[in-house]
């Protein structure tokens, strides 16, 4: 084992700013683009007005706005990952703060609500162009998560998962919401799990999104509600943990995991750790409860697994920045698959303090856990060139006094 | 103290055949009555079939059926507290195995999914009616809980809680899921919290309602589904409880035990109970963590105790037939007040062996815990007469051998 650590993020974003996707847009849909691209920046405006405190976002912003860039400059992102020492990341879309979102609705969130299918596949179709393009700088280092709007036509995200593999794009995120869509328990989805299967790429579910709508009154209507719904960001900090999970939550015990032996999932920046094992044993109980289940029929002999044993086969964890005092609860968490994340160049990341967030993260760490969280998981998990990752490890990595 | 115990079952269920409650119906919507009680008896019918096993329910029911009729015969339920060793009893509408439910859709899960408002109060105020009469029997071994379908009207809401109060009712049930109406951090429902509090009445939430309809897909488009969705019931069971505890997120959150720091709310029935300290613990961590909040806004000022110091002055638990491995968690869950129940006349309930189930649960448990889990918590919570159920105990009440 070299003294350089191999640190992999798995959970870093990037992406044109919105204005910038037209040369990756179907030309068809370009004329269209000019109308929208406006109309979202005003409304991302809007959010940032009521989701973010602008004071602070600017005093995060001014001394880091020419490394913010890169976002979408390469040469730029080359220093940000040598400055964090991170040989190699897995690569989202989105930053609220710098605007760098697909057009279409085709970010993050990937939300079916309100949204024409048609134009949220060419936005994100125009993301994974992009993605292609960014990421074959340097494979090896750059992991780049095509997005998928799943929901709306099965056939053509089995297509699209296609054309991302020829494209050298091996991982994919699906919406975390399906709305009045099918849920993932639906045996509609089986041709994509099959298809991400047989080509080995990682699916992936990402934080954030949440019925919003709700927490903020926007979808009641007028005569029906007060101007008045105190606390709502704090509901929406409780409860976007457990929107993230719900899909495995379906995918488990549809069988999913069953049929797809295979099938890789991450679920990336769910926050704090320790709703995780209450989470599973939850699971096992109802699997394993008789006197409770047996008036509700036979929802489990189509699973020779527990919950959490495909949990254990099937899923890793993008942890992002997670802090001391969770990962002290890997102990609890059994043989989970647990990846640290930067999650540049969001504002509650450890970006620009990384090496800072390693020495008061990791000290007195053991060494053998501390380079699996750090990175050798993720080399695994996606089978990375653990050689070249060496390489740039050598030059760039941390050591490993940061488990003195 | 004496030898015998005061046994408070929190979770009991009564109320007439939905086909008898006719003449607690108003006299104007009696014909509607008569079309719609057959069609939602057919309804039951069909869900028990896909809900419920019924060569398993067949079988249980077979040997208890005059038991079951304590569900609304008086006689036969002093019969059935006098086996269970129940000195009083908080009583909710709804059993699905005898079809003993308001009309209307006014029963346990008070949807308002496709709910005609008017028509759903007409039966709520049906079984109010009926269940003030009932519990006027012995109203310190009866504490009725009136059904109240808060989202439609708060004012009417208002005006049935003062109803409810006139007529000796002094606990009220209100929706789990709002589905488009406003969630409960809504300001607009200020007045009911008000009365309530004012009152004296104690506000409950009952396990059961889910979005049953995402689960079995019968909300999706024809054309969007296939008609498999296997394991859907093994999803319900392990979302059940936290759709359970979400009004609560809302109403913390939304400063109602701010506002009104003498309302008290009771969680009947949410499974097990180590869900519970980890829900707390995320509350408190998104209360007091900086980094991460800042950048969201001020959604805590007008809070001045946290998520779980509100919890634990303003909220009980219904416990239900709470097993020996979660009533061995209490130490996490502070000063939690559990309650437990039996859940008659419902298959998953402990009668009718609830004395067996008190010698092997509380076998070698501390006595003055068991006390207050087995009965003094309830009447404490709900100010019950206590030497009136002193006497009740002493006929019929376990004895302290339990514990040993």
């Amino acid at each position: 084992m070299s003294d350089r650590l191999i640190v992999v993020s798995s959970d870093c974003h990037a992406g044109l700013h919105i204005s910038d996707y037209k040369p990756y847009v179907e030309s068809r849909y370009q004329d269209l683009l000019d109308v929208a691209v406006p109309a979202q920046v005003e409304m991302m405006q809007k959010a940032e007005e009521s989701f973010l405190i602008k004071e602070i976002n600017d005093a995060w912003r001014a001394p880091i706005q020419q490394q913010l860039t890169g976002a979408w400059d390469y040469q730029e992102r080359l220093r940000m990952l040598a400055g964090d020492g991170i040989a190699a990341e897995i690569i989202f879309p989105d930053g609220i703060t710098e605007m760098n979102t697909p057009p279409f609705g085709a970010g993050l969130g990937l939300s079916p609500r309100d949204a024409v299918p048609e134009l949220q596949w060419a936005g994100a179709m125009a993301h994974n162009r992009w993605l292609a393009e960014f990421c074959a700088n340097d494979p090896a280092r750059h992991v780049g998560v095509a997005s998928i709007p799943l929901l709306f036509d099965v056939q053509q995200a089995v297509e699209a998962v296609r054309w991302c593999v020829d494209n050298g794009l091996t991982s994919v995120m699906i919406p975390t919401l399906w709305e009045d869509y099918a849920p993932y328990h639906d045996r509609k989805y089986d041709p994509f799990w099959e298809v991400c299967e047989d080509l080995g790429v990682v699916i992936h579910l990402h934080s954030g999104p949440a019925p919003n709508t709700e927490y903020f009154g926007k979808n009641f209507p007028a005569e029906d509600r007060s101007d008045e719904l105190p606390g709502a960001m704090g509901v929406f900090t409780s409860e976007v943990t457990w929107w993230l999970y719900r899909p495995l939550t379906f995918m488990i015990w549809g069988g999913v995991f069953e049929r797809y032996p295979k099938l890789k999932v991450v679920i990336t920046e769910g926050g704090t750790l320790y709703m995780l094992p209450p989470w599973l044993r939850l699971m096992d109980h109802n699997y394993s409860e008789v006197h409770y289940s047996a008036k509700l029929g036979d929802f489990r002999s189509h699973l020779s697994l527990s919950p959490s044993e495909y949990f254990a086969r099937n899923v890793a964890i993008g942890a992002s920045c997670v802090p001391r005092r969770d990962l002290d609860l890997r102990t609890q968490l059994g043989d989970t698959k647990l990846m640290w994340g930067s999650d540049y160049p969001h504002p509650e990341g450890t970006w620009p303090q990384t090496p800072d967030y390693f020495k008061e993260t990791f000290s007195g760490f053991p060494e053998d856990d501390g380079r699996k969280i750090l990175g050798e998981n993720a080399v695994e998990w996606y089978g990375l060139d653990r050689a070249r990752l060496q390489e740039v490890a050598n030059e760039i990595g941390p050591d490993t006094s940061i488990f003195a």
